[in-house]
């Protein structure tokens, strides 16, 4: 492990992290909140250790090193975790914040694009604050594209080699496999789709503040809202269905955006996850829009309004609200605790499972029943038309099979603080998953803040777990990873 | 498919189900409780379908012919349900149960050694059919030795194999792997058991009638009370840590008792499976006991004695109740409800996941984990010294998948029929875990009676899927069985 490597990483991101507070400074100057001195104190001490860890690392390094597989992993776990540190500092020096162990879990909760919140009063803080908490789910989406697309299939890790060069594919023009130029590729894709987003917002009547602040939650599928009550403040079914669009957009691969701006207009028909997606999403509109009209809403309107927003939002992992669904009958409550372990699609910022994993493990279960039925067939199991490889099955089944225990012994971990069972496993799968609230205690229209506070840091080492697809920070833990 | 086959196994079975509600005739004489009428005309129509069955399959039967596995598992499957079918006449016939939904979900938790209840007032019940009720529960047990020690590996499901002739094994005396051998060696095993437990029961107070009904009850993990409050009706410390001795040798693999009769005293210790199942248990106690201890418990004594009759009660998947655990906190209703997937050792009478496939699970993960640390390694993975090939391993990992995915289709489909979630979960995870009470309005204290129609019979389906490792079941379901 050369961690000069890793340092110089971490310090180059750390000097993006300093110059990205400048847009909240910029925000903060514009409204007169009086949090500019918080934003340049944030700024200063991000680009200082920033830079020390560049002077530090640059000293011995030699030009034709390149980051091996080990290190590539280090890095990525330390670098979201070191800039969930450093972007807790504006939260830290506001007055909205009391302790450090809230700051953090708030920053880790924006960068890992997870939403879940212990700010009790979000209206009462500034809005340069509240720019920030959207802006950095926004930059988080930008490092999970990156990541899931063109990292971890480069360190081999849970099965995300399905997208992965290597996999021969019926779609011809593939990403280039370089990481600069896909990152940049897709950086357009997401931008663009985030100022379209605005457009539609400001249209129907939102502040730009607002607007831009949601825009910045739903492409990242965050969720973090500058309204106490989350979207359910506006009561506003344009402003619904728009934020639904955009999270289902979110959610899906976005190499398949680049391709239909390539004018591959077929490109979400032909895959099979985006199928997949897309059709569990609407199965699951139907059941919960069924299951509550009557029960909750007396119009077919409004539950297929509400019904839909809250599957979209779960299922995107995007955690935004515009109703209570734990006050929703018990098929809807459980469709929609699925949703959390489910996800989006892999590719997209949505987190969870991912539906190509439960694909693949749908195929690779109907393959087991078929292998009794025939010992000695030999049967691959095929995705988007292309077999995938034993280790990657093996991957994938690791990948699911250590999501649920590491759901379950976190829970166990958070039940240990005397939280209770539904509020456990409900924050428990909403910090893995992502998503942002939970059930119990942790619902749609509470909070994190009454969580004890080494619950508080569980539960973001849980985000970090679940945005980084797990094995990326697990195998951190295991002594063989250290061994020379 | 030949179904004569088939109908043969099941005449020949349902003519010894007739000749086994000959032990609840004699029990309705002894206590004159107006029941032998019903009996008698159960013994009647069941013997003569028996018979009709047996008569129709003889005539063209060859004698060389052997079953094959498709013929093997339709066999089984088909078995169990129609002998819950026609163990339910005497249900049905009391006047105890009006509907023979009723009667059929009560004798298919009895065949399975589930133990959940639709029984409001057991104790109001004719001694005879308290009797019934337990025996068919200690019959589901002696079928259960001989499908998962012999019948299950033959037919090559669900990863039961780990304990097949043909995997290589350290221990040198093997069950003899003819059929009839093994079973009458495991039978010997299972009726001594049960006879000692009677002993200790009756020797401690019971009366001969509830010291059988409790060990019929014990020794197959069944879990049904002649009382209504189960073993929570005596509150006797000695009756408790008795009964939970018996639990735990039934949920050790019985093939570990054989061997131990046979004088190889270190059996339990160097079986993998066994030492992880008395570990799990006996951390799980502790952590209960604490986790009760003044919260529930004022006395440290008490905490112990109901913390350790509950893990493993449902640890064991027996479901006995001395405490209403859904008064705990959350900690302790976690680990319960964990202990519910997690069930007994493969080879007991026990349900659930079993031990076997949680440990090779947990080698199966770290494997992936070590393989992005070394990508190019060759690791096996062992079970008991021995390496477990890659057909049994794909085999583990399905199942468990299934398992789940059973589960959660399952508890979707109770929530569509009006229930809420944690009382769908709860129900679903003790109904194919074999287990008995469940959580929500299903729990240790509650019953099954209030399920709507059609719940009760998916209920069913889930004790058979659970009790018949899932794949046996499931696979009837698959078109590719059929086709020739």
């Amino acid at each position: 492990m050369r961690w000069k490597f890793v340092a110089n990483i971490i310090g180059i991101l750390l000097i993006f992290l300093g110059l990205s507070m400048v847009v909240p400074l910029m925000v903060s100057f514009h409204y007169q909140d009086h949090a500019q001195k918080n934003f340049i104190q944030s700024i200063g001490i991000t680009m200082i250790v920033g830079l020390i860890l560049i002077i530090i690392s640059k000293k011995k390094q030699g030009r034709d090193d390149y980051i091996n597989k080990k290190e590539g992993m280090a890095a990525v776990a330390l670098a979201w975790a070191v800039i969930g540190l450093f972007g807790a500092l504006p939260f830290y020096l506001s007055p909205q914040f009391t302790n450090f162990t809230d700051a953090f879990f708030e920053s880790v909760s924006g960068f890992t694009t997870t939403g879940s919140s212990v700010m009790i009063n979000i209206e009462s803080a500034g809005k340069s604050l509240l720019f920030w908490r959207c802006f950095i789910q926004w930059l988080g989406g930008m490092g999970i594209i990156v990541l899931s697309l063109a990292i971890l299939p480069f360190l081999g890790v849970g099965g995300i080699q399905l997208y992965n060069a290597e996999v021969p594919s019926p779609i011809p023009d593939k990403l280039t496999p370089r990481l600069t130029d896909s990152a940049k590729i897709l950086w357009v894709v997401y931008a663009s789709l985030t100022i379209i987003e605005i457009i539609f917002l400001f249209g129907g009547g939102m502040t730009l503040f607002e607007a831009a602040c949601h825009a910045f939650a739903t492409l990242p599928t965050g969720g973090f809202s500058p309204k106490n009550a989350s979207i359910a403040h506006y009561n506003n079914a344009y402003f619904d269905y728009v934020i639904v669009i955009f999270m289902l957009l979110a959610g899906i691969n976005f190499s398949l955006h680049y391709q239909m701006l390539r004018g591959k207009t077929l490109a979400f028909w032909r895959d099979t996850e985006c199928k997949f997606f897309l059709g569990l999403t609407f199965l699951f509109i139907i059941l919960v829009t069924w299951n509550t009209y009557s029960s909750v809403y007396t119009s077919l309107n409004d539950a297929f309004r509400f019904a839909s927003f809250q599957v979209v939002s779960i299922i995107t992992t995007t955690g935004f609200a515009t109703a209570d669904y734990e006050k929703f009958p018990g098929l809807s409550q459980i469709l929609l605790f699925i949703c959390m372990f489910i996800g989006a699609s892999a590719g997209s910022t949505g987190g969870g499972m991912k539906c190509a994993r439960i694909i693949v493990c749908f195929k690779y279960c109907y393959r087991e029943l078929f292998k009794i039925i025939h010992p000695h067939s030999i049967s691959k199991i095929k995705f988007n038309n292309a077999v995938i490889s034993d280790d990657i099955l093996r991957s994938i089944m690791g990948f699911l099979v250590l999501y649920i225990a590491l759901f379950i012994l976190s829970s166990i971990l958070l039940a240990c603080m005397g939280i209770d069972m539904i509020t456990a496993f409900g924050a428990v799968a909403a910090c893995i998953g992502n998503i942002g609230p939970g059930f119990g205690t942790v619902g749609p229209t509470e909070n994190f803040a009454h969580m004890p506070v080494m619950g508080k840091w569980l539960l973001a080492w849980c985000m970090l777990l679940g945005r980084l697809e797990i094995y990326t920070v697990i195998i951190l833990f295991i002594p063989e990873f250290w061994k020379k």
